[in-house]
């Protein structure tokens, strides 16, 4: 059988502490020799499958082409059997447990085109614990599947659409505003949200330069209302001015020009940000401390 | 001289901040460009031979053949010279000071075959400082031991029996009670303990099901009294009940299902951890906060 | 085109929880897949410059020979663009922003040979946004520095002269003291100073065994004067005691055996320490709690 995939990416919540990737890519070595192992985060919080998916799917199209291993799995040991995914004619497979993880992902890829049910024992090591099932279940299926095993021959097929789908939080239009959750907060501090550019500029008459109105809410329930301008460059904002753009990800960022928006703005993964256009005439508050509620009368575009 | 060895796993309380571990591993791709260096951590805590060398021995099982470099090293630059000791017919060579660090490590691969004191400076760098030996030193000689170089010339030969031996602690028989140690805990907050599953069911009438007495001591030197069921699997654990299962190292550890047993049983590496089996009328405390301290009336098996 | 360098060592602030680096090394693997990267660190703090510039310096003695990656860019997408600067007869090529990032690196390394402009969008991938620039711009171009594509064809040619410079602090002297700044403390707390031990031997007639004035300066502006022996290794320490080696890059560490002299000293980096000889009959203060200035009659060498 020729080789098959070259390089893997893997992304876990293991940490680097415990060696738990280590031992992975140890059995990788051992038993696919030419497969390079590219190791994308093992900082995914431990059980977080919601981070863990929204991450490898940010990765998704900059991953290099072969087998992409993420484990994220609370389970661990129980219920369904780990899976793994041909996408892009077999260009690309995802290995990992049947728990959501890898569904947006997937998705991103294009779709799941074949998927198996990672049952058949021959292709694993022996299994010691139910907690080693990613080093004992899945390090040797990647590594087989490096080396050329048909995904079929893995296990048992199973209909793509039966899998466990993933979550991922959709913006909401409510009362001529776009409710939005924070995706993520990288380590610079900037907040991803939900939406895209093209989402604000298809509903609102807004373009760099304009502003956004910024709604969030504090642990005490009370509003607060920030302007953000829309920027294509952090060097188009004032010193400590909340600013939005496209990120590298081609998603909306609440960012603050080398500071954290996410501290400017209290802003944590999965909180809710409400997003409406500013008009002229309008002072926002720009102070956290005095919540407002103002009534915006917006200028729908078109 | 014929290559030798492929692949390099590497492990130090060096962290990954410093770049340390990196200029160590770009030596040896400087000197030996076909090896792969596979990190295992380097999150070992500072100067803790103890963790290091229990983190090196759990990945012995799973590391590629090849060479184990392993350095922490409280004296660096003091006393003996640093070794590298043959296992397997050859098939692995371990490399770091002689302080303990390799000793189990190198006992979980079987024995030590050969030995040599490091001692040979035809095959270092020039040695800047007594703080940078890994980089100097170590780096250098595994890249020689890549490359085919037969260990018996790097330095003196030694007899393994000579080496400074690890320290594993081994669990103790007390009144019909185990005696344990707290070995690791891991990302999760699992507990692995000093004992294996194997050392349970020869010494009591236990199996999955059976409940185990556990007794931990606060800083105050209270014992606390909890009961353990004896699972395959999280989830034969009802929610925030605390079990006791084969981890994926073979040994006993405390798990609580998506929660941290550490944290639930104010347990830490080092601590000491009292197992009894228990019996059916006892009523054990379940609660931390209320210390008890039975006589339990032990069914020793056969 | 023939294949040109081998290594990629990587430098940035992006941490390695949201996988950025690896996007960077993915896009490496895919477009030159016989590259390997050693990442050097990613926990760089973030944006910062002079912190990144001198862990890149430290490194560049012991980097492989081949291409350098390093990205520390708090203005990212604004201003110039980013530059790549061959050293070494092209051994070597150094890829990132041109804000003082890569000056003091590329000194270490001899000096700038040739520098472009990285402004040809060819070799670029479509730059998502402007916090994408390493991922988009730099990733590819170091692929292709690997491919064996020349540096001139890269972008517009440079004079090295006009790049932005580093900041490398000097050692100061004045009233026959050195006023030192602290430039790095490593893992360990070992306190590495911004001057080598000639220096201090070309002053002042010490040797191993001496004893050196340490004044630092604490929080509320007060001085605190220590003594520490200028050591060979940390076994000449007394338990607790602060001493002055030769750390391996050659530079003055102030160290506490098994124990960290920035935490005994209060020292950061960017602190001030004030070096000077200790004569004979000065009793200075060793206990940090008794600020203490003297007047010391200094024996200048020859």
């Amino acid at each position: 059988v020729a080789r098959r995939h070259d390089t893997v990416s893997f992304l876990s919540d293991f940490g680097t502490v415990d060696g738990a990737p280590a031992h992975i890519t140890s059995i990788i070595r051992d038993l696919a020799p030419h497969a390079r192992v590219i190791d994308l985060t093992h900082e995914v919080a431990p059980f977080d499958i919601r981070g863990g998916s929204l991450t490898l799917a940010r990765s998704v199209p900059h991953v290099a082409a072969g087998v992409i291993l993420a484990v994220v799995d609370p389970g661990a040991g129980a219920g369904r059997p780990p899976v793994a995914i041909e996408v892009a004619d077999g260009a690309g497979v995802f290995v990992g447990p049947d728990n959501g993880l890898l569904a947006p992902a997937v998705a991103m890829a294009g779709s799941a085109e074949r998927a198996v049910l990672l049952d058949d024992a021959e292709y694993h090591l022996a299994v010691v614990s139910p907690t080693s099932g990613a080093r004992d279940v899945l390090a040797p299926v990647v590594a087989h599947l490096c080396n050329g095993v048909d995904l079929g021959e893995l296990g048992t097929s199973v209909d793509p659409g039966l899998l466990v789908p993933g979550v991922v939080p959709l913006p909401r239009d409510e009362d001529g505003s776009l409710l939005c959750e924070v995706l993520w907060v990288d380590r610079f501090g900037n907040v991803q949200l939900n939406v895209s550019p093209e989402e604000l500029t298809d509903r609102w008459d807004v373009g760099t330069g304009s502003l956004v109105r910024v709604t969030t809410v504090d642990a005490l329930g009370n509003p607060h209302v920030r302007s953000a301008a829309l920027v294509d460059a952090f060097a188009g904002l004032a010193n400590g001015a909340v600013g939005m753009l496209r990120d590298g990800h081609g998603m909306c960022s609440l960012v603050v020009d080398r500071a954290s928006a996410a501290v400017e703005l209290g802003l944590a993964p999965g909180g809710l940000v409400v997003l409406a256009p500013l008009v002229d005439d309008e002072g926002p508050s720009t102070s956290p401390d005095t919540p407002v509620v103002t009534n915006v009368a917006l200028r729908r575009k078109g």
